[in-house]
């Protein structure tokens, strides 16, 4: 048998996980209605299902047979969800996804206990793995999501602390997005049969590209087309984001434009497209997107090497390799 | 060798979950300590451990050996902690076991987040379960978590709802209290080895058993003695809240009493004492603690003859039935 005849395509795992999505969403038809009608909501209001998609690939890259996978991969988007979800009532926001929010559209106790009821149903998705995994598959999301904790923590914590350096920055936003992404795929190839090293290999590549990814993130919301990014651009900017951009143009800038930077984000009764339009000549200036991309870069070939250095065959690795691409070509 | 000289008492298990705790306090001496600190404060402010108790001493039932049972007993613990950290933040409470809330001592973001952790800590601790029960024990805990979520959403609808019958509110309790105390024992039972029917009465017993304290709580709170009670007197009836003896006083009342109790529950004005004593007066007019004491006594039996029939020599249960009875014999 040709090993690489049972690749599934990106497309083949979203149809798996939507079909399981649908499993759950009939499972949680049920009452009480102001607990289970907020889950079914923030599971239908889209997203780009990445997690669950990077879990069946992995496991992919060492099995043919995946179907095991699916509920565990679902678990991966379940547990994402309901840490938008709290995150959402944290940092006070009103939409997500073009939507209301479920603490805007039901309310704040509501939010906090339909995501109490989806981390839960996150770990029996997850006690569906095979069972000669299980401990080891709980051990790896029991870390890791402990971390997103830690992540969202420190991120808040970050909002008024006028003192973050770069790798304080970057350590926070691996705890809060890159790790859950590793972890996707560490816990697919350990459901994969993958050996401990690939396993770690593959942790590596999701951090690394994670950390790639988010960098981006801070870039295109400067820098990016307002079309193919989705948001509107300068958001970052307005909200006086501690992002990687910001960080480094206060570590670059000389007293001149440290003060007209401090005075920009103090400023309450500047205009946004002028904030926005001043912010970005200072970053011009100091040429603090070279040192992104620079960063980015890094990570991004770490990843590479990463991805690289698993045994397996080369074949098998091309559906990854493309998710990993697509992903850093999202302003294209 | 006796196997009576194996048994635990209660206060070896308190020894046992206490010490335990200690090493869960020094894990969680870390950073970001906005995340950490306040899961050490409210494991530390006290609380009397029942749930952890209760899986020891069902281990005990029927294994010798429970050292296997202790982080999985303080599993529950936690979960129950985390509940109450974020029952605190929904129902506005300043205060709990005398000492502030999280939310209030720190925020309410801080206390979603704590939290949210302490969930993902309970399951880490139940993942030291014996790896061949482990999945049979995450789908008792996982169906058990939900419920208790389902018990707190029906708690808030019922709070802006006028016609809930004495089986919802016997509902709500079973689903907010009492499965906690069930699964604590059925868990228990589970890591000692016991079998499917077995396992099945001492859940049987301690849903029973949760039923009958729960109603007693309500008794004690209008008729109880404030020094062995601990909470003052009345508070329920202060709140309007809409216990068994409210409830059923509705059923039974006639026009003139429901009107008058209709006053007392709208009336802004009234002073505490009066209000506490015009509404004792319609309950006692009534007889309803005479229905609630009736079926609380029901649940009593009904989890007296669950215990009875666990196929464990007699000598073993002794324990568990002076847990029993102690826990319902506070007024004394």
């Amino acid at each position: 048998m040709n090993r690489k005849s049972k690749a599934l395509s990106q497309d083949n795992c979203i149809d798996l996980i939507n079909n399981e999505l649908e499993n759950l969403r009939v499972d949680v038809n049920r009452a009480p209605k102001n607990l289970y009608e907020p889950i079914n909501y923030i599971l239908s209001i889209g997203g780009k299902r990445l997690r669950p998609t990077l879990v069946l690939l992995a496991a992919n890259l060492f099995a043919d047979e995946i179907k095991d996978a699916v509920k565990p991969a679902l678990a991966m988007e379940v547990f994402h969800n309901f840490t938008l979800l709290h995150d959402d009532i944290m940092d006070k926001a009103d939409k997500r996804r073009g939507k209301l929010t479920v603490h805007k559209k039901w309310n704040e106790n509501i939010a906090i206990l339909s995501g109490d009821a989806m981390a839960i149903m996150a770990y029996e998705l997850l006690r569906h793995s095979k069972s000669e995994y299980l401990s080891e598959i709980l051990l790896v999301f029991n870390k890791i999501s402990l971390e997103v904790c830690e992540g969202q923590q420190y991120d808040m914590d970050y909002e008024n602390s006028n003192n973050i350096s770069i790798p304080d920055y970057l350590n926070m936003i691996k705890l809060k997005t890159s790790v859950l992404l590793a972890g996707s795929l560490k816990i697919g190839a350990i459901l994969g049969g993958a050996g401990k090293k690939n396993a770690e290999l593959l942790y590596d590549f999701g951090l690394n590209l994670g950390l790639s990814f988010q960098l981006q993130d801070d870039y295109l919301d400067v820098f990016g087309d307002e079309k193919t990014f989705g948001k509107s651009i300068g958001g970052d900017i307005v909200a006086n984001k501690k992002t990687y951009l910001l960080l480094k143009a206060y570590e670059l800038a000389n007293g001149q434009q440290k003060q007209e930077l401090d005075f920009l984000l103090s400023e309450k009764d500047i205009e946004r497209s002028k904030k926005i339009q001043r912010v970005k000549s200072i970053y011009s200036d100091l040429r603090v997107a070279d040192y992104l991309k620079k960063e980015m870069d890094y990570y991004y070939q770490k990843s590479k090497v990463a991805l690289d250095s698993v045994t397996i065959d080369i074949s098998r690795k091309e559906e990854l390799q493309s998710f990993a691409t697509n992903l850093m070509k999202r302003e294209n």
